[in-house]
């Protein structure tokens, strides 16, 4: 089929026969005006008012997590959870080699030292086969502390990463981190509202971290959020996102280095109304990858990424999977649909193909090659598979 | 006078009978509500947007400088002016005793060291003549690079502070920076408006960072802004702002570990409305400052900060200066205020105080210590000097 009658086939999916369709856009139809208009009205815009801490309460009942935080990034977010897992420079930690840029650059915050693994076509995620045959060979068990016997780093910890929502094979990869002592980070960014086997995404490490950015199936304009069920990990995480000041009624004093990564109480006013349509625009995202799926059972040479029977994703951004032998025409149906205005979009490149982690650690990495060259997103937005269209 | 007579006083000069009087308030009277509510209409709430362009363009017409990069908070900006001017681990660099935490805190995650230096009464900024002394006795200058002969680490950087908006005294600084090579870094995070010699405060250092928090005269929830007049820093500071994102169509790649401090368009809506006020909240925060400076005349122990002949204030916080055989009662004062609901508060427990600092290098800092126990802050909205309330 060729590359304008593909699109065509998109056009038909998301049932908009013409004028541009974006990869993903926020829809604002709940109470958002209403609760931003609040702020505004009281005055309450930065850190004190009650959105943060209902936006965190909200977070909580859906997830079913014991702790959750609200700060001002997913970046943000995975900075502080590395930190409290007790990261410290010269480590390494595991990161998928597919994922957005900010997980490795979350590391590098810490002066921590990024190592990329190899993920597999079933999940997106790491593939924890792989993995462990690695891990045996490459490391060694020394009371309690994986060492990297290339680098003679310590392997602190590991990032497991729901790519695109949909979720990685968690009890396995936490069974390998067991066994080597690696704490784990879950890297929910993409995955609020996808559940595996019966868990919350982002609930199953020592943390997880969610982002609310413009680009989520829930925004605060900017944002994010740490989920943790140890309440004394999340009173700190609390306390060094506010810049570990000691509660007093005047008096200004601070125990510790901190940051100051809150979410405003405007952003996080955002947040509320949007969490409170989650399960609506979750349906109609579920919607919108049926119907991919069904256009493109059409369309020889790629396919439809679907959820794994582990569990629900919430198909943050479809994935259309190109056959291996329709590899090389990536490129030039990304560029019709670009002309077409359908914001297709590729994978991201590979974090150890960019220049600043070329020299990091890596495992062979050849099915994040090839998945990184055969995946393309499509137009995921919720009202797109009939979730309200704002006005 | 007793402590309830002088809160009585302070009631007069805000023209606030009863009711609370909190230290600062945000004023939203202007284009707020327009412009918040057309990024909700338009789903441009995040990273794209015309308001991050818009009041970045604003805040260079307002400053006069070159290059402005809106970011997430003050912090944020401080950590990346530091980084740029090639702050590394194991530098120190020069901070005021007495300024909020966040400008040690950036130095801290930089890997550097702050090193802690006294402030004057006339300015209550770094005492130029003080520091001139002190670098002359402590430092060698070797092939252009300022060594601390105790701790043989490289002084790489200053950061000079305008204490409370009030502009501290830039031509001595900037000459002493030049004579050691020290790079300097204008923490201007409560100076906007604030005027040094016919130059914005902010534009005077390499790199000048502003804060938007709450507290500020303008605020966008949480936030903060880089000025400098150097065009390729200012190209450099907006892309480790944005992930190092290289700009192209779909492919997502990145060149260097980076940040993501963007600014959110909705919190710049909020701050475009705000910049458009400010030579009127300006007005009326010197008009408060005037009220309270004649009030205070006529209270015998205690006076208001003056802004120097030098510069323009924007008298961020107004500063109750209390008579050295009056510091014992600054407490109760505190307490009495706030118990009348009219929050008072003293000047940040001084850096060198707090525990994670207490072992940084520091010269002798008495004036920093008494300054620190005569200092209270007086309520200092911009509507209680005349500036239009919010119905």
């Amino acid at each position: 089929m060729k590359d304008i009658d593909v699109i065509a086939a998109i056009r038909v999916a998301v049932e908009r026969p013409s004028g541009p369709v974006a990869l993903h856009e926020p829809c604002f139809v709940g109470a958002e005006w209403t609760y931003v208009k609040e702020c505004l009205d009281s005055g309450w815009v930065s850190s004190a008012g009650r959105f943060v801490e209902t936006f965190e309460s909200c977070l909580r009942d859906y997830t079913g997590v014991r702790c959750a935080i609200a700060v001002c990034s997913g970046t943000a977010a995975l900075h502080l959870c590395l930190i409290l897992i007790g990261v410290v420079p010269g480590d390494e930690v595991l990161v998928p080699a597919m994922t957005f840029v900010a997980t490795a650059n979350a590391v590098a915050h810490c002066g921590a030292v990024p190592h990329f693994l190899d993920i597999e076509e079933r999940s997106l995620g790491i593939d924890a086969a792989k993995l462990s045959d690695y891990l045996r060979s490459e490391t060694t068990l020394s009371s309690g502390v994986c060492i990297n016997r290339r680098t003679a780093r310590r392997i602190r910890a590991m990032i497991p990463m729901h790519c695109f929502g949909h979720p990685t094979d968690m009890d396995a990869l936490l069974e390998i981190a067991g066994r080597y002592h690696l704490k784990v980070v879950e890297d929910a960014a993409e995955a609020l509202g996808s559940v595996y086997r019966g868990h919350a995404a982002g609930t199953l490490g020592v943390f997880g971290a969610l982002s609310f950015n413009g680009n989520k199936i829930v925004t605060t304009g900017g944002g994010g959020a740490i989920l943790t069920n140890d309440l004394e990990l999340g009173l700190r995480a609390k306390h060094i996102s506010t810049t570990a000041r000691l509660p007093h009624s005047w008096a200004y004093s601070h125990d510790e280095v901190a940051y100051n990564y809150r979410m405003p109480n405007i952003n996080a006013a955002l947040g509320c109304a949007q969490l409170e349509r989650l399960s609506d625009m979750i349906s109609a995202k579920r919607r919108l990858a049926m119907r991919y799926t069904s256009t493109f059972a059409g369309i020889p040479g790629m396919r439809i990424f679907e959820e794994l029977p582990y569990g629900r994703s919430n198909y943050w951004l479809n994935v259309l999977l190109l056959d291996r032998d329709e590899v090389a025409r990536r490129d030039s149906l990304l560029a019709c649909a670009h002309k077409q205005d359908v914001l297709l979009r590729p994978a991201w490149t590979l974090l150890h193909e960019l220049p600043m982690f070329r020299d990091c650690p890596q495992m062979e990495l050849s099915q994040a090659e090839d998945l990184g060259r055969r995946i393309i997103n499509l137009p995921s937005s919720a009202f797109l598979g009939g979730y309200v269209r704002a006005a």
